[in-house]
């Protein structure tokens, strides 16, 4: 197996920003304040999974004109410094008078005029990575400058991967792929979920992850009820469908997909259900082609999935992929972004069957010029039987 | 090996909602709006990886009187109502119109007069989860109310630990003490280092973790040159100091150390660092109990580790550890707080040695009455050696 090259050329650092800085013109914006994970490694490449300790806050400016500035605690100047970024501004952070406050502010005022308008990510899935109160101080320091909107130019950028993205986001999905195949080595009756879900990731592992940040999954007989829970201590019975939902990396890249089994004869339900999922997967990537919008997506999945309509708990039926577990768009009725070469999609169908079970089946896939791309192995109609 | 129970009572929730009522009192606050993981899980038990999707909000209210109310994406419906909330009012996100705020809005006018203060965590270390834009929205919408700082109510309430907590703290950590125990059979020259990250995650699973959500580490010819870097495909060879910093999970419940280790025998520099670690971090053990205050840890470490007073990149010598890798306090000199019983905490010196190398180690102990109890296996002065 060859594996992908890590990381990225300096050349799609610099892409990314300029093209964001094309926007930022056009938007009227005079910087890009990041503060999240996926935001900063976007434009510099700085990859640790530090983030997990919410202690320290972390800063990228994006000058309308010019290379970005990171102004971040001083434990992350040795990582930083291998990145193509040369301006990188540290304190000594955790610090109870001005955890960053004031250099940032310095490097803001430094690239805007008074006039200047600073965008932050202010839409569905985003955050402000910051502790408010240094957020308000910030912002009464810029003034006259003003926060506002980023108008989504690091998401609508983020959208559309690269060749190197996808390469990565394939890497990941072939991992996942062979996991999943190795599933009878660890799943029977009688074996907690518990010690399944803990295997399971040795095998993601084992396969070439280089983490498994997300795993999720439920056991129950004919259907389960929910695609969230943790495991349980519970031990697989005859009759289960066995439901595993993994978000593996590779060099920061994730899949997200899940695969379906049953321990033992399926019941017809289940049979016929996990059936009608593959059917509104595959009729989904038949029209996930330029020309189409998410709309379009969720229309064709529910019109199989769902014809009466009914309120699904689950909200959508596919999302983006990529940097992150989910990504934009949302496949719901309500989102008509276009369907563009370089998106990468989950098509994520569930069917309600009886007392409140679900069933949930999941593909990722990739939009061409002609058509779409499996990155996943695209299932057989037959759910998987075990033992 | 008997594992502690999964969960807690419903007696711990209400009694930390009362606590957290008795406080808003006090700080004449109204309602707490939590948004995210720890806080909802704190007072709630809502256990999940799905936070690893940043698409949907997730918003508990904690009324001055009265049990929370859980504001949630239908998709979490099913695992919340395994909780002792009642109060779980739901919106099929995401919805592009209103991704919950109008929901969120009335529970908290429900709650709270027009003179109402609701506190969010606005304190270092924390953020508001949810967009900006959204935000802004809620506030207007609750004018007169106001959104104000939290007065760190939350953050107060669990840097005590319950006997409980400290038990899955305790087992977490036995957990990873087990895995490092057996790097041997992972580490040798010649081996990538991107390979002992992949397999000491599968012997952290393989000893009982729930999953990993951080491993962090180096490895480098008399020391390395941080500690948040991932892992690259250079081999290990003979002369380098491995070093592996886990955080693993267990019900929820974080460890937080590393141990360093000496792939053949270690120069005099190395053997000399390594005794100089430990040292200090039996020093401020030894010190670890009611009546010193957090700077007084910092300065026994500092003392021995870094006489000189150098500045450190790491900007700290230890902190709060337990729902999350790194919670307060901080092992800093500005650091007051007094070291109070069921306080679980990571020691963490690190020293520089030439070359801009530095050797880093870290333990985990809690605060008893009479003294402090270590939940890692303290190491001895002699670093571990590889082959």
């Amino acid at each position: 197996m060859i594996l992908p090259q890590r990381g990225f050329k300096t050349s799609e650092y610099r892409q990314r920003t300029t093209r964001a800085q094309a926007l930022m013109v056009a938007e009227g914006l005079s910087a890009l304040l990041l503060t999240t994970e996926p935001e900063l490694r976007y434009y510099t490449g700085f990859l640790t999974r530090f983030w997990e300790s919410p202690t320290r806050p972390w800063f990228v400016v994006v000058p309308a004109q010019g290379d970005p500035i990171a102004v971040i605690p001083s434990i992350g100047a040795h990582l930083m410094g291998q990145s193509w970024i040369t301006d990188i501004r540290t304190w000594q952070a955790p610090d109870y008078d001005d955890d960053g406050v004031g250099l940032l502010l310095d490097a803001l005022q430094e690239v805007t005029t008074q006039e200047g308008r600073i965008g932050v990510s202010d839409q569905l899935e985003s955050h402000v990575r910051m502790p408010r109160a240094d957020l308000l101080r910030l912002e009464a320091g810029l003034a006259p400058r003003q926060i506002v909107g980023d108008a989504a130019i690091t998401r609508r950028l983020r959208m559309i991967k690269s060749d190197d993205e996808i390469a990565k986001i394939k890497h990941a999905a072939g991992i996942a792929d062979r996991a999943f195949d190795r599933v009878p080595e660890i799943a029977k009756a009688g074996v907690p979920l518990s010690q399944v879900f803990r295997q399971f990731q040795m095998l993601c592992l084992d396969e070439g992850a280089d983490w498994v940040p997300y795993l999720a999954g439920a056991a129950g007989q004919g259907g389960y009820g929910d695609v969230i829970s943790p495991a349980t201590d519970q031990p697989l019975q005859h009759g289960d469908v066995l439901m595993l939902d993994t978000g593996l990396v590779w060099d920061g890249y994730f899949c997200d997909f899940d695969r379906n089994f049953h321990l033992g004869a399926p019941t017809t339900a289940v049979v016929q259900g996990h059936a009608l999922l593959i059917e509104a997967t595959a009729a989904a990537f038949e029209i996930a082609q330029p020309g189409a919008v998410i709309a379009d997506l969720h229309k064709v999945i529910e019109t199989i999935t769902n014809p009466g309509g009914a309120v699904m708990s689950a909200g959508r039926v596919g999302h983006g992929l990529g940097m992150q577990l989910t990504e934009w768009p949302s496949i719901i009725s309500q989102d008509m972004t276009p369907l563009e070469p370089g998106m990468v999609l989950t098509l994520e169908p569930s069917v309600a069957l009886e007392d409140g079970k679900i069933l949930v089946h999941e593909e990722n896939i990739v939009i061409g010029q002609g058509g779409a791309t499996y990155l996943s192995s695209p299932q057989a109609p037959k759910i998987r039987q075990l033992g």
